[in-house]
């Protein structure tokens, strides 16, 4: 088998430490219970496993074939989707009132971990679509959401999102797709936009594009975007389909990776104008994007974690199996399995222990986006928005860096093997890393951190968890995990110390901390993962000594936090470092000297 | 222009840091002088830049095919290697008394520089020739240096290296292919070999290949390995070609990167068995591999900074001319180069600086290595040795690992674009990733740095060189260099405290310090790649006061070396306290609950 969904570890985090009996508690989660989740999990993991995971090289291989405006898919991705759409996956988490079985985003987030480190490219299209039914669902009228929401969250209809034009990656500003008023309502929308992940193929029966795209009257920047359903085959009265619209794709790119995800030029309105249909008001389009933005951003943040689980678990099936030379400081002569080679353990365990970090960081975040919407008190509501709205850019920036150097440690493992592409370990690298890249680059990540969600609030986010981090520095030195404390309390004094730099300098010296922006992310990941890590082995040493658990899983938590402590955790003093005393040797050539 | 030769530096790194002109007073170098070696860069820079680059994205477009056991190469690529064979690239390092041109490793290594940087896939034949030049020099008979090394020196035939088995990879011991002495004194070759570079192409009239076999009567193991020439087409008394030899290529590797160079699985004696001849005595094959080892790891290590140099341009390149958001902290609201950002900046310096500490460090290096081979005086010659020896696993790991983080971080600068193809990036981060396998992974670098060459020899070499960083950083305070001083003086107490710790426990307990070793590597690699920048600073300095140069590139010279010693020397820290404290939580995982 290529990938075994990692459940006990997800059940222990979504259990132990991510607080799933809190969130199913939660107004509308009534429904949620372990058991339910259990069984989702199980048969989640048997199509990731058994349907997903076989068509991830085929996907590599093969890639999408456009002619004559007609995208075909891989061989085997029609089918699988077929039957992801009739098991309900694609609803998950869609509004119940629409069609969707309405799970907490902390339940569909394990499943889509399952569906990402699976088949990476295969997932883009259900969570394209998920963005888009958010989009719709909170922002435009209830005509548009009973046209296209059900038949979204059924999954025969998909969603794209069309953002990006040559001109404007992530600088939305400078877009220049046009919208112009018809008679009826509508408005003609013509403009070419790039880099549409799933913009056309052969899966689905009808595909609703997001667009964003200027009014003529539309002031000038970000100000005066607005946002517009244009769907491939316009939808007659009774629902059923009516003709092609005017928007076709016209060139899928040559990628590094995600072979398997056709990423589309599309061009609207050759031929008169696309059919489009304003979403809410006028000239509020990046708004709407804005409010969808977090949970984009940590869905990439749940990929980058899931690519590192897959490249683990290929590296550590590839390092039991082959055999190469002697062990060191053993009595046997023969050559051993590389997993008994110091080096090949070092890059093991850091790909697991940045992989189990990620996961315990990441489903704690997708927790606090449960509470922040539909927590009952106001207070705790915006307690935890800020939560989420501080960890997501950790969250996407740190997971996804280390995706991409979780996926290299699985190549070098690998050795020669690693470099040919039937191995599978080189595909796991070139599919993460456009992860650091799309929804944000960790740059844009980084700058959010320090200027929106420290700065701007003179960094009580990070102090309140940081605070957390410090009771559990404290619980750890009273369980006897001492090293582990001692670690974790050096992360985060670094911490503290980079959060005070931030929020003293970022206004008077924005482009410094800006310079540090980055470093600062990673420094936070670490410390926040650790202090996850570190909550999990005070869970696993109190589980063991009640003689609760499953006593080898709970060993290995705790080997792994403290490889994470003293191995990974002391990589914040560099950072600390840097942040503080870099910047100005990061801004000091001139341009023309580069 | 898609790659221009850094011509300033080289020059700047060979007459002021790797004293070219030391190199020149050896013996046997008499005719090396600095007119001589400028015309030589210059037009190697020529073909390069106008040559070789702009087949480097053809090479990874078309790669190679194989058809009939005949394998053509990128469109190009023969007409290329055609000028480069007129123009005698082949034979620069060659001895004179086999028609090569007898230039120092120091000038030849500048060279091979900006071929690796144009097209490091074309690169890899004239390398791979070269090898086996220096194989058959040092250790076959005159009659076969006679036949072999005047086509080879020129370039009309090319050459391989067959080590690696599937079951043999890193571990010779297991190699099993055959050779059986036939009655005329030559030898029947069997077996399959694969990972062979440029095993089968059409870009020469002959392709000599270096075989490790056993014979019959051999012992089991590394001792029982014997070294043979055995040719593709066999060549007559006369020294021409006769018939065509039981050797062939049965398939072309499909690969990360490097698309453009063959790597072939070669099957020997699949008709009764390849002719071939011994290299030497028998049963010493492995030694004379070795033998070659530490020019062909430098060639690696070269490889990794001709990658990072490439990478480095492009960037700057895109960086320059993209527009995206304006400025932080500037009263300009228009849109500006991302040049301008301070994250990108902090990309581009860590490329440029890592780049600028590797050609320096990896130029000595290869000084050292000029000075081991012919320097007059015995203590010199062994004082050298060590030099070059200890130094050769850094170079080739900490060059290459940086090549896979700097063209990581040219994909990363070029967002979205980064990670289409046609853009280059990525083919970058593609060719670079073989690096740190090839020739000896980083691991096993690792190993022969701890080993080898520290602990066998009580840390003497390593002691040596922290001694001159030690009068450097004496220099820097001198010279007002206050705060690199202070930042490289933190580096060096940090490798002297590991280098006592390796030498100290890796008899007793190895596999500890195996388990810090890859972060040890990396620790020298910044503070000896410091110590040689912080060399260029002084000189730099002194030259502008002096009002010597070109006061532009000394300036971004200091500016470049304090980024060096401000943002990136502050890991050493974090690599000491794991490398002396971490080893234990490497190693405490059972290999079943991975």
């Amino acid at each position: 088998m290529s990938y075994k969904a990692p459940l006990a570890d997800m059940r222990f985090v979504l259990n132990e430490l991510a607080g799933l009996s809190e969130v199913a508690a939660l107004p509308g989660y009534e429904e949620v219970n372990p058991e339910l989740v259990d069984a989702i999990l199980d048969e989640a993991a048997k199509l990731a496993e058994n349907v997903l995971a076989p068509l991830n090289r085929v996907g590599d291989q093969h890639g999408n074939k456009l002619a004559d405006g007609v995208v075909t898919t891989a061989p085997g991705f029609r089918e699988a989707y077929g039957q992801f759409v009739e098991n309900g996956w694609v609803g998950l988490h869609a509004p119940a009132e629409f069609g969707g079985q309405g799970m907490p985003n902390l339940v569909a987030t394990a499943v889509e971990e399952m569906w990402k480190s699976a088949n990476m490219a295969f997932s883009l299209c259900p969570l394209l679509t998920l963005g888009a039914i958010a989009a719709i669902e909170h922002h435009a009228s209830d005509e548009l959401k009973a046209t296209y929401l059900p038949k979204m969250a059924e999954g025969s209809w998909t969603g794209t999102m069309n953002l990006t034009e040559p001109q404007a990656g992530s600088d939305l500003a400078q877009v220049r797709s046009k919208a112009v008023p018809a008679e009826d309502g509508t408005y003609k929308i013509s403009g070419q936009k790039i880099f549409i992940t799933y913009g056309e193929h052969d899966m689905a029966e009808n595909i609703v594009h997001l667009v964003l795209a200027r009014l003529p009257d539309a002031p000038a920047g970000v100000k005066g975007i607005s946002l517009f359903v244009v769907p491939k085959f316009l939808v007659n009265a009774d629902g059923s389909l009516g003709a092609r619209n005017d928007v076709k794709c016209v060139l899928i790119e040559h990628k590094m990776g995600i072979h398997g995800s056709p990423t589309c030029v599309m061009s609207y309105g050759d031929n008169g104008g696309a059919t489009g249909w304003l979403v809410g008001e006028a000239n509020r389009g990046l708004n709407y994007m804005f409010t969808m933005m977090n949970a984009a951003r940590l869905g990439v943040g749940v990929e980058g974690m899931a690519l590192g689980e897959a490249a683990y678990q290929k590296a550590v099936s590839y390092a039991r199996d082959r055999v190469q030379s002697r062990e060191l400081g053993s009595d046997n002569p023969a050559p051993a399995a590389i997993i008994r080679h110091a080096d090949i353990r070092r890059m093991l365990m850091t790909m697991r222990a940045l992989t189990e970090a990620e996961r315990a960081l990441t489903y704690y975040a997708c927790a606090a986006l449960d509470k922040a919407v539909r927590h009952p008190d106001a207070r705790e509501k915006q307690k935890w928005n800020a939560v989420v709205g501080f960890l997501t850019p950790i969250v996407k920036g740190w997971n996804t860096e280390n995706a991409s150097r979780i996926a290299s440690l699985g190549v070098q493992v690998h050795g020669g093997m690693g470099f040919i592409e039937e191995t599978g370990a080189a595909q796991y690298l070139r599919d993460a890393r456009i992860s650091t890249i799309y929804e944000g680059t960790t740059g844009i990540q980084a700058m959010d951190l320090v200027g929106r969600k420290t700065a701007a609030e003179k960094g009580l986010s990070a102090q309140a968890l940081l605070g957390e981090v410090e009771a559990v520095v404290a619980q750890l030195e009273s369980a006897g995990l001492g090293d582990i404390a001692a670690s974790l309390r050096k992360a985060l004094a670094h911490a503290r110390t980079c959060t005070a730099y931030v929020v003293e300098h970022f206004d008077a010296r924005p482009k410094e901390v800006a310079a540090g922006s980055v470093p600062f992310l990673e420094l936070l990941g670490l410390t926040l993962g650790g202090w996850q890590l570190a909550k999990s082995a005070l869970i696993a040493k109190r589980q063991l000594a009640d003689g609760e658990g499953d006593a080898a899983f709970l060993q290995a938590k705790l080997i792994t936090t403290r490889f994470f402590a003293l191995s990974l955790l002391p990589q914040t003093a560099s950072l600390a470092e840097v942040i503080l005393h870099g910047a100005d040797s990061v801004l000091a050539l001139p341009d023309e000297a580069f």
